[in-house]
């Protein structure tokens, strides 16, 4: 089947966190998606581009305009968006409420990809396939499961996203 | 969105070999697809069963035929095959001409899962989101990319899956 | 060579955190040692201990009086301890000044094993190699280097331990 | 302690083989010395070269006798080589004949350092400690052990290297 070029935008959260071995904590340097493509020998043209590096419970409303600004007036139909878990539902009610007539999949991870048991490469396959097939809308997708932007939350003691 | 439990019939290949540190060679054990599945913390119920282990090139047309009848047996409309790469499309061919009426996504690995630096962890993300929502019908997913189970072939000098 | 068997005690430090997916913090769970061990196909005879699971920052002069107990007590003349980096220094002038009149030789990791890009493993095959070998004293292995235990300092601007 | 540089010899062996992608067997490319001292964060001083990129088993005696020139021309007294397993014992003999009057520690690895679940990288802190303390003389080190050079053989059945 055909393949569009996938626009992929990156915002940190979990998936970009590293170890700083001088203070002992979790930071962000640069995105992973690069090598975590090059990993899979990814065959899908997917342009990356950073928005933010940050923790996704520091994300702003103004953060938030920003990635739908991006989504909006980027040249693809299709993108995927990496993101911090905690607020992951919360940009995809603002991406729905914007009304862009484009496949949106969000994805992130549970563990960074840094750490060697990391869930971020087999989230970052399903959200690049999920991308490329699923109609117009706003999705999260994480752990194989696919669920639609209005009707998913983490659940906070499990960690786990489920439908609402 | 809802989801029904996957069927995943395990066959071999690249995907599960490990290397003998008694004879230097690679071969076959154990499956690594439950470690996977675990280190995804893959939330779609997924019925794990291997049929052989064995390198795609020592498939036989036996072996075909048990891949497809399993697939026929099989309680679940939807499945994913782990699969050598090298006649994953012939497979592909003979299950397509079973006429199976059940989504079926054939998967595998240019690069073991044992060794870090595989891609198997994000076909196996890919194969199972793809698994969700394609209609009907028998495909390739390898490295992001999905192919119809009758215009695929592997290019031996590149390595690369491309459509025919 | 002969070998006698090594004891091996463990206290925590980066060495051994792990990332709490729920939190998204590093914390302590069970040692890594024994899998390091297996990986490493360790052939000396190591009897491994664990004495406290905490960041070297938390540990008290009780804790430390606990650690020279156990050297003391302990059955082999030759040992290794795990331990957080920050006051690794402080511990062996602990062990030294209690005049143990065995090898002891304390190591520890920059970066947590769980994460793929730790030098502990090498840092833990340092240690068991040194301690087969160095008289009876007191000692800091980290990194290649070893150092002894009343003329070395983990320098914080750098992150590297130094002679004093 | 002062630590002199030591002088690191790459033959190949186990060590250093990876998968081809193309083929599905395991070959030599580059050594991956370079980025396991980078990764162990070593602060001894190396000076890598490689020799050649060959598993043991075809090592000749021209290639012994290029080693052992090698280690004789060195302007280092302290010197380890990496080298496959399965004649690491022979080589050992070779270097021993030569009577160099320096320090020699062999090492190696069960499995290929870029399988994650090598071996490799804790042999390499324990061959690099070993050469710093060990006085003049040829010796294996292998899993944690060190053996006299002339006083060891690997044990085909079991993969061990024991004393003979």
């Amino acid at each position: 089947m055909a393949t569009e070029p996938i626009r992929l935008f990156v915002t940190g959260g979990t998936f970009d966190k590293e170890y700083d071995e001088l203070t002992g904590r979790l930071y962000f340097k640069d995105t992973h998606v690069h090598e975590m493509l090059r990993l899979a020998r990814c065959r899908v043209e997917t342009r990356v581009r950073t928005l933010m590096m940050i923790d996704s419970l520091d994300m702003t409303d103004a953060d938030r305009r920003a990635i739908v600004e991006n989504c909006r007036s980027a040249a693809e139909q299709r993108l995927v968006i990496t993101h911090g878990t905690d607020t992951m539902a919360e940009t995809a009610r603002a991406l729905l409420a914007a009304g862009l007539g484009k496949t949106v999949v969000l994805t992130g991870a549970m563990v960074p990809y840094a750490f060697g048991s990391s869930d971020g490469l087999f989230n970052l396959g399903s959200a690049i396939s999920f991308a490329q097939v699923l109609p117009p809308g706003v999705y999260v997708a994480m752990n194989g499961r696919v669920f639609a932007g209005d009707h998913v939350r983490k659940n906070r003691e499990s960690g786990i996203f489920e439908e609402v």
